[in-house]
């Protein structure tokens, strides 16, 4: 197997409130709802550095398409790690998240491994951790 | 916020069986676990294409990082989802996770939307689907 996820799909429970959050929210580029043309098909994209892709889905057609049952969330699951450049940045990036309705879970500090990091939780409850 | 995701963390049950499974059974490198002088700092990094890294973190160490509670099994969180180049690929993908004591989710087939997937889960229920 390659060392490479292409797609990053997470599973949500209203497309659209998902897509406000990351398009509007945080301002990630998309071209909104495809897939229209099939009824269990509609998905967002955004295009990630890498060439990978950040993926909305709802999570009844993502357990459809797997043939698995929708299970409840669950934050401790993942978490999905940004770098930035700067402890400003990282709070300009919390701050950026808050304003678009994510939900603080812990605001940024030092970590006990000498960093400085905060997370949020997006609508669908994924963790994000701002590093 | 920028368009990247820079570590995604997968919340495992038990660190050395899923450093295992993608470093002995899917061939993902590594230096192995690392973060070993903090007592809850145990984790496991594999570098992925595009300079993004794939981490393993016990659930019980993210859920204290992030401040949360550990929260069960939820496979209809998310999917991995690994684009390969044929058939024959996403067969002979499918073969190496199952090999490796993944658990088959959903054999290849085409899809609804022209394509050719599989869907497993890691020994942690992560939803992994190569197209």
């Amino acid at each position: 197997m390659k060392p490479r996820i292409s797609v990053l799909t997470l599973g949500v429970d209203d497309l659209e409130v998902a897509l406000a959050f990351y398009r509007d929210g945080l301002g990630l580029a998309t071209k909104g709802i495809t897939g229209t043309q099939f009824e269990h098909g509609k998905v967002v994209f955004f295009d990630l550095q890498g060439g990978m892709k950040l993926a909305l889905f709802a999570r009844s057609d993502l357990a459809r398409d797997a043939g698995i049952s929708v299970t409840p969330r669950s934050a401790s699951e993942f978490s999905l790690g940004q770098l930035v450049r700067s402890e400003a940045e990282v709070d300009a990036v919390m701050r950026q998240a808050i304003a678009a309705g994510a939900r603080l879970v812990q605001s940024a500090r030092k970590t006990f491994w000498g960093g400085y990091a905060g997370y949020f939780t997006d609508p669908d409850g994924h963790l994000w951790e701002v590093v």
